[in-house]
């Protein structure tokens, strides 16, 4: 089956929808950045009298709990409390989740009080926010793909929600279907911000497609290939990023056609729920 | 009339003036770098406790409300008013007017309690601190220019202070000259901060010179023929902001003098009176 | 003597060292970059209520004054002490230091209040930091060596620590033995950030390495032959700082040998004791 990636960077380049933030103080230009680049409209807003009014006009909002407060999940509790009483889609970035029991707490603390429509992390994070007893302390993949699955399919069912984790293959799933994605490259592990800009690029493409599995998935292909196109034009992590900012501006369609690597590997979950 | 640009460039360059800033925190690190590229020296400090001997040792101070707080404001007015009490000009870039009630409400406090010397903004941000009726949500110019230069001239008369309205042409008022600027790309749009960056610029340029409007004028267009540098020699908005820096850097007067486009519109306002 | 730094650079690469930071907002993505991209894996975590077990899994603790507040120094110390307890060396670089009488306040609560294992500033932070009646507007160094050298030996015997001034020359001290490092470039100085960064780089080498004089040195030289390099091939300041980072990812001995302006001054102080 061909999944029409483009037609979703197409179409975010025509609407450029607004994609409310509450993210982390080290990435956070590099998350706004990538939403223009993509042709979105980034806007950063965190103060707990705007947040509600800011995501009210968006078309989705991104949480990222890199450099979280208490506070600060205050205001993300408001923000996403405004944008689900006007079905705006919610994405979370589980960022450090199993690092600190703080991040553990805020984690669970936002999934049980407001919905957030995607949980995003890497496999430790997902694995850990779905209830597993595991340290994150740097991002493994791949090989944890028996276990992770599953993670992702209980996260699915009991939060309803998009799980996507990312890794060597990312992976997405809403509980029935799951997408892999296996663009990018091993460069982007050797800059800051690639994770935290992965999660604002899955914000945009959920801002303009209501199919958020497909948008998040989508969204990671389109970003990955043009990772991909940056490393082969550039010497090293500080002219890659730099060339990943090209190389999204550029993006056309014969490109990614002829570049992406993504599967929708079943339409069923194996076993019958669970 | 011939308008020297390149004499103020120089100034700075010579002067290394200290331009203190409030600033937000999606781009902190370009209003620094753009102040320190030009020649000038950078602090950014938003201590309650500081905030004031930190003006009071500045040649000018930028406020820009981008990410703001009511409390980041009450340190914002605290410089202001230490800078007011020295003569030390004060810029404001009032990023988001128009967007949340907490904006609007949050710079009208400003502009009531401090003097700012200079407003900042785009013209649907500049047409709503004058009071009218404008939602903000992107970057409106050019078209709107009729109503723009009323509405720039009202706030210039009514705050005593000078206005400049960024866009496709930038307009500076100081109620009595007006300026217009036409340098500038469209590339400049597709990069998170250049706007914050205009304003650092501007806070610059005021640093190193007392009258304020010729000093936004030209330090508008001496960024902006920068960015036109910059855009001729990259390949997408990421190398474009880095070569940017290189060509900001590297400004000379025969560049300056050859692709400058700034005009001086009128002395008196065509009308008598705002 | 030969002193061998490329054996640190391979230890932090194989390591991958994590690298706490509670760090200024103005060059926090830079400062966890620098240490990505040396090898290191930065955490940058401030939260009052999860400082202290993040220093803990941590392999050494910087601290940043840049854009302090009080509450910010509080979360510091807390980090600090966690460091403390395990033996985790802490970096404090003295930003602005002499520049408010905060920062003054608040450098002296550190230094009193928990053990910093390295401090690090430009010459006349340092000299601040001593008790030296300097204001800090600016950085200047070289010619004040004579004292300089008198001001660090000082602190390193007040206070048992390694002590750096950066410079033209950087000297590094732990009271018996002092490093000079001649590499590094005056485009540096064109570039907000490079102080911080070399500061995050001190921590990274100093996760590494237990001889914390020695650690400081050898990252200080790999990082500013670097620059060097990157210097050689950019074309300003923008493109110079993207090639700074390629140039640490590539950094490989031979290069390092061949660059290398490192030298250890004498063993014991030259004056018996301070």
């Amino acid at each position: 089956m061909d999944i029409d990636i483009f037609r979703l960077v197409k179409k975010v380049r025509e609407q450029k929808p607004v994609v409310h933030h509450l993210t982390n103080w080290v990435t956070i230009y590099d998350c706004a950045n990538i939403v223009k680049v993509f042709g979105g409209s980034p806007i950063m807003a965190h103060a707990p009298e705007e947040v509600a009014e800011m995501s009210s006009i968006a078309s989705s909002l991104v949480l990222n709990i890199g450099t979280l407060t208490p506070d600060f999940v205050d205001a993300m509790e408001m923000a996403a409390r405004s944008a689900n009483s006007k079905g705006t889609p919610v994405i979370l970035d589980v960022c450090g989740a199993g690092a600190t029991r703080l991040r553990d707490a805020q984690c669970h603390r936002l999934l049980q009080r407001v919905k957030i429509d995607v949980v995003k992390g890497n496999v430790s994070e997902i694995a850990r926010v779905a209830g597993e007893d595991v340290r994150t302390k740097g991002v493994d993949s791949g090989e944890y793909y028996g276990k992770i699955e599953t993670a992702m399919e209980y996260l699915a069912h009991t939060r309803r929600c998009t799980v996507v984790a990312t890794g060597k293959e990312d992976y997405v799933t809403d509980g029935s279907r799951t997408f892999v994605v296996r663009n990018g490259h091993p460069m982007m592990e050797n800059v800051v911000g690639t994770g935290c800009m992965a999660t604002s690029v899955i914000g945009t493409f959920c801002a303009a497609e209501t199919d958020l599995a497909f948008a998040s998935a989508a969204g990671l292909a389109a970003y990955e290939i043009a990772a991909e196109i940056a490393v082969a034009g550039s010497h090293g992590p500080g002219t890659f990023k730099q060339q990943l900012y090209d190389a999204v501006y550029s993006l056309d369609r014969e490109t990614v056609e002829k570049m992406k690597k993504i599967e929708l590997l079943h339409k069923q979950p194996v076993s019958g729920g669970k």
